[in-house]
């Protein structure tokens, strides 16, 4: 059978690309996006697409190019997926929360030729550009305005992953834009549009579930959720409103989700607690996925399915990463033996369902015991007076870490808990090695675009309270 | 950016073999296939896949061999579509309802190096091995019977295409397997086992829409039907029980359905007739497949998006074949300037679907004018007394061909409609040139194992008719 080689009739990749296009043909009358007033429909989105990647050809963008875009979860960033990479270019998203340096040194190692910013961010990029050092050519500038006519090819995404987006042409779906993460915004939203599914960080769950006014939803809304171990309690209260929750897993590195907890009916019939702490696990490989599997990092050797071995979580697939750019010492330290190395630490229990215990950089060292920030997050969420937690390594002299709890109460209080009651809260409920050594009360806890609590925000902060106190 | 090149982690074939390992893990005690008094779990069936390619490797059974099967739709037949490729080998599924020599010519031209065959055409296979030349090398034969322990690795499809085999694994789902098309069982079946999505060609439809017996599901039963255009009527009475027909197009070369008539939501308002117009037609592609379009076969450009200009279907995409095996002159012949040429003719209506006029040699060519055999069929298959009807080509002196009628009559009819009657009905319905110069009464259509009728023995039928008339 050698003679029958590929040819150019059955050799083709699947690109997202030609979603777009059956999109307009099969959906061409459907909405395709809807945002503040404006509301485009399939075949619009194909046309502005179209344009836009015209556009960009017209100005000298060629295949290989990078093109920038720092903006929130509008329009432009949906549509610059498809255009840009319809051009032969390649995206290159920014979050809008870092800082002017830090945007500088993206955008001078990516070589972007061309940056779209949203207006209201534009300062900070003029900023981030005015610190490239002289002599040095700067991209050009587009700036997105929601209802700029000048951009005529232009208009206006956040907690959706690539592979979300993507998907909705695949449907006919429309997709519903916000600026930024507003519980009663997302619920009118919800209402009037007749939300079917949506994405968001377990800590938009913990908003969407706390929200005073928050009703039973009229139909079920499916949401997925990822980015960190959803704790229990927050699963539970929110799929007491009608949400449908799906717990999924992914990195940058492997362009979203590829892990994901697969629901079997048979759990339906379990008490809602368990239904829950099944529900906090990874899962197992998505359906189009190669492989996942749990190894110690040393031996590369998979570790045993008994739900309390820990190993590194290693994957391989068609969606991995190539690499990091212009990094060949990162990018060989993470995909080495055939398999990308993510860094999080799981256990794999007996039925091959990942259970995440935490990014290894989040894991606490304390006197030779590993301990998991998730499971003393989990505790403190199910305490009653807690409203949002999260728990870092403080250096410790004698212990080398110790868990240090950072927690935002609930609002209105009339009374409220010591540092001493949380910790006798724990104490109650975990082995005393991981009780936090130390809780803060803060306002709000600092965190990303999608919502993530910026962990190193409060190692930080943490490591600074040991010096004062020292 | 050309540092970053595909390494091992991120350079994976989507294969289905990885559907089967992951329901085992998901799905595990789940119901894979259920024949007879047999069931089995996604476990059970990988299990067992896994030792028959064991198995086959254990007799010799090589990387690049090929491993043929004669069996109808049993389990044997879906756990092969596993097991073969597990194995590193070809899969060669050949049809029970061909002839010893046919068979044997199959057997030959592939290299079989080992034949499964179903306990009920045993002898149909050693009589095509006897044909064998002389001193040539002959396939093993493993003889499989429903319920043989015996051949513990083995036991048991027909209408089911190699893509619907393998998403089954993907989703999980439940087969339910059977040997022959019966209508009481089919009807039996679905209420039995509560069956949600099944296929059939569209004669399987008219038998179940016709069915005396029939009454409307319990619940509605999505049925994909493909092979030939549905008529109208079969797809209106179909319904009107409470199946949910989705028509698909495609062929062995493009490994099953690559176009379907995806349904818009709008279309539902419209009149059941409509509807049926609609649905007749073969659509658009699938959203794996990168491209279809009509083309005038000479010059291969696209024809006019007018519903009338007819082209030829062509394609590509991942799944189109690698060519014809050892018969070079016929896959250059289809496989050309990066298009597989399906042979098949059709028109594009404004809306981008695709509608078949015609198998390229169903084509009826009369003094001059094409007749499209489908159009003729569905205005027979209107006709109230008429229960099946095929419309192919008979040679005549002087129009070259003309348009000669198959059809069944429904049964108890007190009165019976002459051929006369037939021609008249036909008349009022269609141009002249199109209408049937000779119908032929027959008890039932000569037909495929997939319940395709087999235009071919009609033709020559229609052939030699002309003999004995002249």
């Amino acid at each position: 059978m050698d003679q029958l080689k590929p040819k150019p009739g059955n050799s083709f990749p699947l690109t997202p690309l030609g979603f777009l296009e059956r999109a307009a043909t099969v959906y061409g009358d459907c909405s395709s996006v809807v945002y503040d007033n404006i509301t485009y429909t399939w075949s619009q989105t194909y046309r502005r697409c179209l344009q836009l990647a015209s556009s960009l050809s017209s100005v000298g963008i060629e295949t290989g190019h990078v093109v920038s875009i720092v903006a929130p979860n509008i329009p432009a960033m949906y549509e610059l997926h498809f255009a840009v990479p319809m051009s032969g270019a390649i995206l290159n998203t920014i979050n809008t929360r870092l800082d002017a340096r830090t945007i500088s040194v993206l955008l001078q190692h990516s070589e972007s030729k061309l940056v779209f910013v949203d207006h209201l961010v534009s300062a900070l990029i003029i900023e981030a550009i005015s610190l490239f050092p002289t002599h040095t050519k700067t991209p050009r500038l587009v700036v997105v305005t929601d209802h700029d006519d000048g951009v005529k090819t232009l208009d206006f995404i956040d907690t959706y992953e690539n592979m979300v987006r993507n998907a909705m042409a695949a449907v006919g779906a429309t997709n519903i834009f916000l600026r930024k993460i507003d519980v009663p915004t997302i619920y009118s939203l919800i209402r009037e549009h007749g939300v079917t599914h949506m994405c968001g960080a377990p800590v938009v769950l913990n908003m969407l579930s706390k929200f005073p006014q928050a009703e039973p939803l009229d139909r079920p809304v499916h949401i997925l959720t990822a980015g960190a171990p959803p704790p229990a309690p927050v699963l539970l209260r929110t799929e007491s409103l009608g949400f449908i929750v799906s717990h999924g897993y992914g990195l940058t590195e492997t362009a979203g989700v590829v892990v994901s907890c697969a629901w079997k009916p048979h759990w339906n019939m379990l008490p809602a607690t368990e239904k829950a702490r099944l529900k906090a696990r990874q899962g197992v490989r998505t359906i189009g996925f190669t492989e996942v599997d749990v190894v110690d990092p040393k031996t590369g050797l998979g570790v045993k399915r008994d739900g309390l071995t820990r190993g590194e979580i290693v994957m391989r697939g068609g969606c991995v990463m190539l690499g990091y750019l212009k990094d060949e010492e990162s990018t060989s330290k993470c995909m080495r033996d055939g398999w990308f190395y993510s860094g999080d630490v799981a256990v794999l229990h007996p039925d091959g369902y990942i259970d995440i215990k935490d990014r290894s950089k989040d894991v606490i060292i304390s006197g030779g015991e590993n301990i998991s920030s998730a499971e003393v997050e989990s505790i403190l969420y199910s305490h009653p007076l807690i409203d949002e937690a999260a728990v870092v390594a403080r250096p410790d002299p004698l212990w080398q870490e110790t868990p240090c709890a950072f927690v935002c109460l609930k609002k209105e209080l009339t009374q409220k808990p010591s540092e001493k009651d949380i910790i006798e809260y724990c104490r109650g409920r975990l082995p005393h090695y991981m009780v936090p050594k130390a809780v803060v009360f803060k306002q709000e806890l600092p965190k990303t675009a999608t919502g993530k609590v910026q962990k190193f925000v409060l190692r930080d902060i943490a490591k600074s309270m040991l010096h004062s106190r020292m």
